[in-house]
């Protein structure tokens, strides 16, 4: 970038929030994915204003805009490819309104999604996505990955929350996208479009979301099962059943000894899986629907089941799958955390594939995951430095998507394609679904300016 | 249409399956609008691959096509404005899987939507989004006007609902959008985009749908307001107070006179409004929400609050709002039902304001609709052949509109833009809206040959 595009940057937003220095470059080089690029300038976005000039800006001198949140997207989504200049919003984190009447909030993208619910609480109303990392990922990082959590089988994902945003598109035009109405069909749902679109067709400055009020009851328990195929049946039972869990989650056995050996939280180390359950609602409603749970359980391969008495009974129960993504940090130096998701009724056959992957590339795995959603987080545990294991691995995860695709899953529940996942969406979504997206981007972006090199190609682009 | 072009329909959708009769050219023309235009060609699909032939086709000779379910939107949306070829899919209507376990199905297009349940209930599920026309309308059709219903506070609209879907994109191509998964993130929300884009981007063979499980026990109130305030305040109330009703329907004074009229259904011609109220889940839990709900309604300023004790009761309570269309049918030759919506904190002003509006240009209106997600109903009952009538009703409809924008709400809730909407959507979504939406049609149907004159027009193009 040149002296006179860098002091346009220090006019439009301040001096002080333009850097250009080689560590800050360093520092806003990558996000908890594996890929490093450093940009040329990072600039911090207050207004919607200038992230308006910056386009016209960047469109004008046709420099490449990558934004980002917090940088903690698991994919490279914020992670600036082709150079140019990182937008970061998280400095606009502002509410802007909070209407409990019509159970709305408004709010700046750069807010902490965790920042909502304080809010929200003072008129018992809650955001329900709870990704992994929401006590530090941005909502408008949440929004552009349409990001899950545990909840996802009763409550959704961040788009089922989105009303209405407003968003910069790539050449700077200002547009509010959605309507605050629960009923709204003025136009194609192009609020919905942006949802999961990985910064690539605008930047979102502002969202409206839905929000729900908050149960007044939450039943727990954790059961251990003798086999997978237990752990799976029981699953099944529980939806069959007609009650939907606002959280199952799932532990393998590698999980549990990975846990046990970071620390005792009383898992047996022979025990296959582990089911983690909630039910919420009405106080009746939850207890009921554990009820039946306990008896949907207990007709399968079960070892133990335990109801938490109390709220510190149900922290004991839930310290494992707290520690779950520590204990399997700490087994081997590097980590890739997988989201290769299956429909619920598949989770068997995807686990014992898992299972089979890693024993065909000698790798370790452990799997975790929402079993109520069909999100698993497969785990690999690798040392990066080991090039012959990393070779493996890379091997493993490639059969791994593969098998998604092949049981109607989908290679990404939850993390996005971005850069780790761009050379199999094709798998995924065959070579007209490419040429659509293609379009798609085209249409916004005709120059390619905005967070260019993520998720697809465009055709006259070399791979990345 | 060319001789040729005739035969070659007839090569792909077979003789019989052709239709060209001037009287058959009649009878799909309309739709449940005010608006009639004369196709030059009928013909039925019975398959996907027929839909593609008859795109490519259509592609070769630059021939309008305009898909058609059963006819009855309120909005214009199958009506051939360009001429051409209408396009029925109502005898695609199979059921292609029923998957309980996994809590989907997976029909054909042409499937009337209320013929989905009678799957649905063997395995204790049910399809929640239930507009009025569900016992008619085909699936395809709500998913091209995202249709709403009673029941859209708690169980939300059409969108909420569609995961994954086959369609012909304009040129012939056949592509699969979305997933079965819960959580899927592999590409833009290409699924999303198509509900409620009115068949202007491709058209829909095969849906898969969520289904819920069927709630244990239902709860039925009537509620009977001698304020239209207070009926409005209830409504708040009982939202502030953390219920969420999965009906809240709401009839005024003009509409309970009609309906005293048609028929005795033992409402008071001097009430002021009458809420129709229902909750649904867990026996208890929908039993302690109502009880919450006779608490809330009872510090307004009610006349009578009258508990179902029975489905007979219910199906009482609820005489008067099942035939309060064909009530204020009854009032004068035709009526226009409009579905203008806003946020339910602002019903009692755009209540009011469609009441001044009606004075202003001496109008009869009834208003009634689902209050809890603010979609109301104001049912204008004219004469068309009165000219003088006809010309304050465009221009208090106009009012009308431009009240819901100036509210924040929406000019449709769930009828949708097509031809009766078309002049205000820029009103609503602003020129760079119109835009937007311009350019991601040309994207997909770069000769504007399905559906043409929709929503909007394209730039070329002379207004309908």
């Amino acid at each position: 970038m040149t002296k006179n595009q860098i002091e346009e940057l220090q006019t439009i937003f301040s001096e002080k929030n333009v850097l250009t220095e080689i560590e800050d470059m360093v520092a806003y080089s990558y996000d908890a994915s594996h890929v490093e690029v450093q940009p040329e300038a990072v600039v911090f976005a207050t207004s919607t204003e200038q992230v308006s000039q910056l386009m016209k800006l960047a469109y004008r001198e046709k420099i490449p805009v990558t934004p980002r949140g917090q940088g903690s997207g698991l994919s490279g989504g914020s992670v600036p490819l082709k150079k140019g200049i990182v937008l970061c919003m998280d400095r606009m984190n502002r509410v802007i309104d909070f209407d409990p009447a019509n159970r709305l909030i408004t709010v700046e993208a750069g807010m902490t999604t965790a920042d909502i619910d304080p809010v929200a609480v003072k008129s018992n109303l809650f955001y329900p996505p709870d990704p992994g990392s929401v006590s530090f990922s941005t909502i408008g990082g949440n929004v552009a990955e349409n990001a899950g959590g545990l909840r996802g089988l009763k409550y959704g994902v961040t788009k089922d929350y989105v009303k209405m945003m407003k968003v910069v598109l790539p050449q700077g035009d200002i547009v509010t996208l959605g309507n605050k109405c629960v009923k709204h069909v003025a136009g194609f749902n192009m609020e919905g479009i942006f949802v999961g679109s990985e910064g690539l067709l605008g930047i979102m400055t502002e969202v409206t979301l839905a929000l729900l009020p908050i149960p007044e009851h939450r039943e727990s328990a954790l059961a251990i099962f003798n086999s997978l195929e237990g752990a799976a049946q029981a699953v099944s039972d529980i939806i069959a059943a007609g009650v939907t869990p606002s959280t199952m989650e799932f532990m393998d056995n590698a999980t549990i000894n990975a846990i046990q050996n970071f620390k005792d939280c009383g898992l047996p180390r022979d025990g296959a899986a582990v089911l983690l359950i909630e039910t919420d609602g009405e106080k009746n409603s939850a207890m009921t629907e554990m009820a039946t749970v306990e008896v949907e359980v207990k007709k399968n391969d079960i070892r133990e089941f335990a109801r938490a008495k109390s709220s510190e009974e149900r922290d004991r129960l839930f310290e494992g799958r707290r520690v779950a993504l520590n204990a399997l940090a700490s087994v081997k130096p590097n980590l890739i955390l997988e989201d290769a998701t299956v429909m619920r009724s598949k989770l068997p056959e995807m686990i014992r594939g898992i299972i089979n992957i890693a024993d065909k590339y000698q790798l370790q795995v452990g799997i975790f995951g929402h079993a109520g959603d069909g999100n698993l987080h497969p785990t690999f545990l690798i040392d990066m430095q080991d090039k012959d294991e990393m070779a493996r691995t890379e091997k493993g995860v490639a059969e791994l998507f593969q098998l998604a695709i092949d049981l109607e899953g989908t290679i990404s529940g939850e993390h996005g394609i971005g850069l780790e996942k761009k050379p199999f969406l094709k798998d995924q979504i065959g070579g007209e679904g490419i040429r659509l997206l293609q379009n798609i981007k085209k249409t916004f972006d005709p120059l390619n300016l905005l967070n260019p090199g993520k998720m697809f190609d465009m055709p006259d682009e070399q791979s990345a």
